[in-house]
C-alpha cells in the first residue's frame, strides 16, 4: 500500500540513532531528527541549522544544533512517563513524507489506568524559522497530569559545546533562549510558546539547563487534551535581533492557529510534489523508496537562501561536519534542475560566492586559481582535516589526503554551473563572478599540469580520484577527464563572455584560451586497453592493473578489526584492485557518448566486482551506466540500493573510529537520476528534451514532470514508449 | 693499550649475535662470524659467501651461507663439552684485527680435572678460498678426549634453506660437502681436512646433517695436542669443478703447513696496513676504533674479483639481503681510493657491469636510462621488496617505497665513477661501458624531470631522499642536486668521450648534451631561506618546514611499541621535522664549496637536533661537515660514533620486526673519511694533494699514507701543520 507514510511499531533503544535519520523532518533552514520529545543529548536529538558552523576547542568545525525547543514529557500522578525509562504498553512513530510530518503515539499503563501521548510536529515549509507541534494527551481515568514542555539547552554535539552565554528566560509566558556560538559569537535565539485547548494551570521554571512550562490538568476519561506548541528559531546571521524575531514568530504562529499553519505548510509541499512526484506502476517498493528519497531532498533544500548548498549528510546532524561535498553537484543537482530550478540556482550560487575561499586554498598549496574545499563550510572554508581517520590499532589519527589531493572537486563545481546554464537556459549565473569561477578552476588545473620532459603529453600526479581507497595516484582517469572538461569549458566561456560583456577585466582572454586549449588537448587520458587481459578496460590510474587482483570478499576477510579503514597508505584495499566506489564508471557515465557501448560494458563488468561500494555514491553511478549500456535490469538493484539508502539504513556508520551516520541525499539524488535519466531516458538532444525509455522489467509505467529551459513537461513512460507533453 | 686486539672475557649467551658481528673475520671472498666452533644454526654462525645469492620460497633473496666447515667440539671421558651447555671455568675470545685472527680459549672442569680448548682461525688473505684453523687441547689429567670436527650442513639462514641436494662424503680422509643453491643450482663445495701433531685414532661419520671426523686421544698432563684444520670453499660461479678445487685447496694448504700459511696471510695484511694504517697520537681510543673500522673494510674487500662490490652489512650475514647500497660509493669508496685503488676499481666495475639490470629497472617504471637497484645483488637485480617493514601492530607487511623512490642511487654510482677517475687518474673505467653508465643515469634523471606548466623550472617529484622517514616527497634537495650533478657530468663526459674515442655509437651526442645541460640548468634546487624564522636553512623538500617542529625525544615518547617503524605513511616521525639521517647535510657536505661557511653552519645546527641518527650513515656526514665548518671538536663525537659502530655495537638491530643486525662498513668508511679528509683535511686542489688540518683537541698527531693518482704519499699532521711527502 502506497500511502506516503512509513511506520515503526514498538520501541527498541538500539534503533535510536537509525530512526533519528530515517524519520528526519526539515525545511532547508533546519533539520529535526526523528527522535522522541523526551530525549536528551545522549539519544542524539538535534535541530540542526543549515549554514551555521562553529569550532569548539580542537575538534572539527561542525554545524550548530539549536537548543531543543521540542523538548517535552509527561508526569502522571507525580510519576514521570518517558522513554526509554518507562516501558510503554504500546508505542509507534510514523512519518508522513508527503508533508514532512512526524508523529508519535505512546500508551503507558499507570497504577490507575492507561494514558496516551500523541505528538505531531512539522518544520514549516512556509515559515522556515518555525516548528509546529501538537501534543495530545488522553487517559481512561482521571489522571493528574503535568505536561512538561520547553527548551532543552543541553544539545547533542559531536565536537561541542558550541553555545556559550546561554541566557534562558521568558517573556509574557513565552520561553526564550539566547546563546552565542563559541567561535564567531553568532547569536542563536529560540523562542517557544504554547496554546492549550483546555483549562489548566501553568508554571514556568528554569532547571537543569532547560527552561520549561509545567502545565497541570486533570483528564476526564475519553477526552483529549490538546496543546499546540510553536518553536521559532532565528540567528544573528540572518537578522539583527534574533530574539525579537523568534518571539514575534511564535506569537504570529500561535495567533494563526495550528490548523491554518498546517494547511499552508501542506500547500507548500503539494506545490513541490506537483513538480516532482514520480509515479511508478508495477513496483510499489520502488515508488515508495524513490519518493521517500525525494522527500529528503526537498526537506533539506535551502529555499530560504540565495546561496546555500546541501551538506553531504543533509541536515541530519553534525557528521561530515555539515559540509558540502561534490555530492551536491554530481548527485543532487539534477533533481533540482528538473523539479525546482530555483533551488538549483541557489546551490550553484553558493559555489560562486565561495570562490574566494577556493582561491585561498589553491594559494596555500602554491597553485593558481580555485581549489574548492573538499568539505566546504561557509565562505568556502575547507573543514576537511589532514587526519580524517583514526587508526583503530594505535588510536592515532591517520594522515589522509582527501583535502589535499581530491582535486576533482573544482571540476564538479564547473560541471554544475554549466549543467545549470544548459538545462535551465538561465545564463545569469555566468555573470562576471560566474566566469571567474570557471576560469579560476581552469587556472587551477592548468597549474597542476606536469610535462614530463620525455613525454609529449601533460599529466596530473598525486591525486585521489572518486575511489578514495587509493591515495596519491598519478593520472587518475576521472580526474584528468574532468580537468580537460574544465579547461575546454573555460576556453569556450572566455570567448562567449567577451561577446556577452561578462568578461572580467583582469583576464588576458587570448592568452588564457591558448593555454587552456593546449592544456586540454595534451592532457593525458588513459585509453581502453587494446589487448588482453584487460582489453577494452580503462586503467583507473597509472599502475592500477599491476595491483593485486583479488575479490572484495577476500579483502574483507583480511580485516583484523571491523572498523579499520580500508584505504590510506596501508589499508586492506590500498594495494589491491578493490576500489571504494565507481571511479572509471563515474567518468564513463558522464562522458558515455565518447565511448562505444562495448567499452562502457566491458568497464562496468570489470570494475563492478572490484567495487566495495563503500560509499553511498557508488551504486547510483553503476545504475546509471547500466541504463546507458541498455541493461536496466542490471541497473535495478543498484537503483534500489540508492533509493533505499535511508529508508533501509544500515550504511556505514563508521570510518575508522569516526561516526559518520546520517542521511544520504546524494544517494537519493542518484536514485532520481537513475529513474528519470536512466529508466525513462530523459535527456537533451540538440536542444530538445527527449525520452528513450529503458525500463527494468518490473516497472510497467512511470509518470513525472520535468522542467527544461523554464518549461514544465509531463513525461509518461510505458514499456518502450515515452511521451513528453508541455504543460 | 693499543695492541690491535679486542677481547671478551667470560661467557654471556645474550651476546652471541653481537659478538658474531664484532669478532667477524673475512677476506672479501667470505666472512666468518665471530661465533664459537660448537655453535649450530640457532646461535647464528655463518660462513657468508660474497656475491652468491639465492631465493627459497617466498622469502627475500639473500646471500648464501656455506656449510660450516669450522664446526668442532670436544667429548671428554665420554661427556660433551661445549658452550653454552657446559658452563666453563673460564672462557674468552679475542680478535687480532691486525691480521684477522679469531681466538678462543675455554677451560672446563671435568670430574677428573680441567681441560682447555684453544682455537684459532683465519680466512686466508692469500688464498681466499681457504680457512685455516688450529685446535689445541690440553688437560691437567689423563683425559680421554674425542675431538669432533667436520662440516655442519645445517646452516643459519634468515630465509632459507638455500642449499639443496646436500651430498656429504669423504675422499681419502678429507671431508667433502656438495650442495646446490635452490634458485640457480649453483654448486657450493666445502672440503675439509685435518692434520694432527700427535698420535690418535680417527673415525669419520655422517650424522645429523654433519659429516665429521672423530679424533680420539688421551692427554698427558701439561702437554698440548694440536690439530690443524683446513676448510676450502669453491662455488660453481668461479670454476667448473668446485668439489675438486676445494679438495685440492685443503690438501695444498695442509701440505704447506699452518705456520707457513699464517705467515703468508700475515704478510698480505701487513701489505694492506702499510698503505692504510692510521696512527693517532694522544687518543688511543680513536686510534683503536679507527683501525678496527679499517680492518672491517679490508676484511670484506672483494680483492679476488674484478667486479664485485661490498654489501651494506659487509659479509656479516644475510641481513639487508647481502645487497649493495649507495653506502659503497658514498661512504666506503674513499677509503679504497686512498689506500687500495685496485679494490676501488673493482667496486665501480661492479656498477658498470650491472648496468643492464639498472636499465631494466628503469624500464619497469616506464622511465628511460638506468635506475640502479636500491639493494643490488648480482646482475644489478634489485632485492628490495615493496614491503620492507612489518607493521608491529597488525603483523602485516607495510608498503615502503625505498626501491621505487630512492632515485638518488643512480647519481651515487655516477659520483663514484668520477670520484674514482678523478682521484686515481685512471680513466680506464670510462670506456664505452663506463660512458654508457654515466649517460644512462643522466637519461634516467632526465626522464624524471617534470615541468609544471606554470613554473620556469624543472622538478623531481615523489622521491625518498637519504632521510627515509619522509616518503614520497617533492624536490628533495639532495636528490635534485645529485640529479643535476649527473646531468652535468654526463654532458661533460659526452664531449670528452668523443675526443677519447669512447663515445658509444648509439648516442646522438649533441642532442643529449643539449638536453642534459638544459635539464641541469633548470632543475629546481631549494635555496637557503632568506628570512627568519629559517634564515639560511635549506628546506629538505617541499613542505618540510610546515611539518610539526618537535624534538626527537618527544617523537620517541610517542612510540607505542619499541620496534615500531618511525617512517612510512604513518610513522611517529613521518609528519614531523624529525629525520632519520643527514639529508641536507649530506648534500652540503658533498657540495660544500657552493655555500658559505655560515650557510653550512646554520644548516648543521638546524638539522642536527632534528636528526634521529637512525642510520649508521648519519653521524659520519655530520662529522665531515663539522670539519668543513672548522669545528672539529663538534665533529669528534660523531666521528667516534661512526668508528665505534661495530666495536661498541648496540646499533639498531630491528626495523619493524625485521632483523637488521650486522656490521656497518659504511660507518667505518665514514670514520676514515672524517679522519683523513676531515681532521687531516686531505683534499685535491687544482690537481694537487693538499692538507689542511683541523684536528680535534684531543688528537695531537695523525700519520697515514694515501694514494693519489698512482703515487703514494705519507701524511703527517700535527696541530695546525700538515706535511705531505711523496714516497
Amino acid at each position: 500500500m502506497f500511502d506516503w507514510t512509513i511506520r515503526e511499531e514498538g520501541y527498541a533503544e538500539e534503533n535510536v540513532s537509525l530512526l533519528g535519520n530515517r524519520y528526519l523532518i526539515g525545511n532547508g533552514y533546519m533539520g529535526i531528527r526523528g527522535t522522541l520529545e523526551e530525549y536528551e543529548a545522549d539519544k542524539l536529538p538535534a535541530i540542526n541549522l543549515a549554514g551555521i558552523y562553529d569550532r569548539a576547542g580542537d575538534g572539527w568545525r561542525e554545524p550548530v544544533n539549536a537548543p531543543n525547543g521540542c523538548f517535552s514529557y509527561l508526569r502522571v500522578d507525580g510519576e514521570i512517563y518517558r522513554l526509554p525509562d518507562k516501558t510503554p504498553l504500546s508505542h509507534g512513530i510514523e512519518l508522513d513524507y508527503r508533508y514532512g510530518i512526524f508523529k508519535r503515539r505512546t500508551t503507558w499503563r499507570t497504577a490507575r489506568g492507561n494514558i496516551t501521548l500523541v505528538t505531531q510536529r512539522f518544520a514549516s515549509m512556509h515559515k522556515v524559522n518555525a516548528i509546529g507541534m501538537r501534543i495530545s494527551v488522553s487517559a481512561d481515568f482521571h489522571a493528574d497530569v503535568e505536561l512538561v514542555t520547553g527548551i532543552d539547552c543541553k544539545v547533542w554535539d559531536l565536537n561541542g559545546p558550541h553555545l556559550e552565554h546561554v541566557r534562558m528566560g521568558e517573556k509574557e509566558e513565552n520561553l526564550l533562549v539566547q546563546a552565542d556560538t563559541h567561535e564567531q559569537g553568532i547569536e542563536i535565539a529560540v523562542a517557544e510558546t504554547v496554546f492549550m485547548h483546555y483549562p489548566m494551570e501553568m508554571k514556568q521554571t528554569v532547571k537543569d539547563g532547560k527552561t520549561i512550562h509545567r502545565i497541570f490538568f486533570i483528564t476526564k476519561p475519553g477526552e483529549t487534551y490538546i496543546t499546540d506548541k510553536w518553536i521559532g528559531i532565528y540567528t544573528g546571521k540572518e537578522c539583527e535581533s534574533p530574539a525579537e524575531q523568534a518571539l514575534a514568530c511564535v506569537m504570529e504562529m500561535r495567533e494563526g492557529g495550528y490548523e491554518r499553519a498546517m494547511r499552508v505548510h501542506k500547500k507548500c509541499w503539494d506545490e513541490l510534489w506537483k513538480h516532482s512526484e514520480v509515479t511508478v506502476k508495477g513496483d510499489g517498493a520502488a515508488m515508495e523508496a524513490l519518493n521517500y528519497s525525494l522527500y529528503h531532498l526537498h526537506s533539506i533544500a535551502p529555499r530560504h537562501s540565495e546561496n546555500l548548498s546541501i551538506p553531504a549528510r543533509g541536515l541530519s546532524g553534525q557528521t561530515y561536519k555539515g559540509a558540502v561535498f561534490w555530492d551536491t553537484e554530481m548527485f543532487m543537482l539534477d533533481f533540482f534542475l528538473m523539479t525546482d530550478p530555483g533551488t538549483a540556482k541557489t546551490l550553484m550560487k553558493y559555489r560562486i560566492d565561495t570562490l574566494a575561499g577556493a582561491k585561498e586554498k589553491a594559494a596555500q598549496y602554491g597553485l593558481d586559481g580555485a581549489f574548492y574545499a573538499w568539505e566546504s563550510q561557509e565562505g568556502g572554508y575547507d573543514a576537511c582535516t589532514d587526519y580524517n581517520v583514526t587508526d583503530v590499532f594505535t588510536g592515532r589519527p591517520m594522515r589522509t589526503y582527501f583535502k589535499d589531493k581530491q582535486v576533482h572537486i573544482s571540476a564538479a563545481v564547473v560541471y554544475g554551473l554549466f549543467r545549470y546554464a544548459e538545462w535551465t537556459g538561465d545564463e545569469s549565473l555566468l555573470d562576471e563572478n560566474g566566469v571567474r569561477t570557471v576560469v579560476e578552476c581552469a587556472r587551477f588545473y592548468y597549474s597542476l599540469l606536469l610535462h614530463r620532459l620525455t613525454k609529449d603529453c601533460f599529466e596530473i600526479h598525486d591525486v585521489i580520484g572518486p575511489d578514495e581507497y587509493h591515495e596519491r595516484v598519478n593520472n587518475n582517469g576521472y580526474t584528468n577527464r574532468m580537468a580537460k572538461y574544465t579547461l575546454e569549458k573555460a576556453a569556450e566561456e572566455l570567448e562567449k563572455a567577451e561577446a556577452k560583456g561578462t568578461l572580467p577585466g583582469e583576464y588576458d582572454k587570448d592568452e588564457l584560451i591558448l593555454k587552456f586549449r593546449e592544456g586540454a588537448e595534451k592532457l593525458y587520458l588513459p585509453k581502453p586497453e587494446k589487448d588482453n587481459p584487460h582489453k577494452g578496460v580503462i586503467e583507473q590510474f597509472d599502475g592500477y592493473f599491476a595491483m593485486e587482483d583479488v575479490s572484495v570478499e577476500e579483502v574483507r576477510n583480511r580485516l583484523l578489526h571491523e572498523k579499520e579503514y580500508w584505504g590510506g597508505a596501508n589499508g586492506v584495499a590500498s594495494h589491491t584492485q578493490i576500489i571504494k566506489q565507481a571511479d572509471v564508471v563515474t567518468w564513463l557515465n558522464l562522458f558515455s557518448e565518447e565511448y562505444t557501448k562495448e567499452v562502457l560494458k566491458v568497464n562496468w563488468e570489470f570494475y563492478e566486482p572490484r567495487t566495495e561500494h563503500g560509499s553511498s555514491l557508488s551504486a547510483g553511478m553503476y545504475a546509471m551506466l547500466a541504463c546507458k549500456i541498455g541493461e536496466p535490469d542490471k541497473a535495478y538493484p543498484f537503483f534500489l540500493k540508492s533509493a533505499m539508502a535511508d529508508l533501509k539504513g544500515g550504511g556505514k556508520e563508521w570510518a575508522g573510529l569516526v561516526y559518520i551516520g546520517g542521511t544520504h541525499p546524494a544517494a537519493a539524488g542518484a536514485a532520481y537520476m537513475t529513474a528519470v535519466e536512466g529508466f525513462a531516458g530523459i535527456a537533451v538532444k540538440e536542444g530538445r528534451l527527449v525520452c528513450n525509455p529503458s525500463l527494468p522489467s518490473n516497472i510497467q509505467e512511470m509518470r513525472f514532470h520535468v522542467f527544461y529551459r523554464g518549461q514544465e513537461y509531463e513525461v509518461t513512460v510505458c514499456g518502450e514508449k515515452g511521451q513528453i507533453t508541455a504543460l
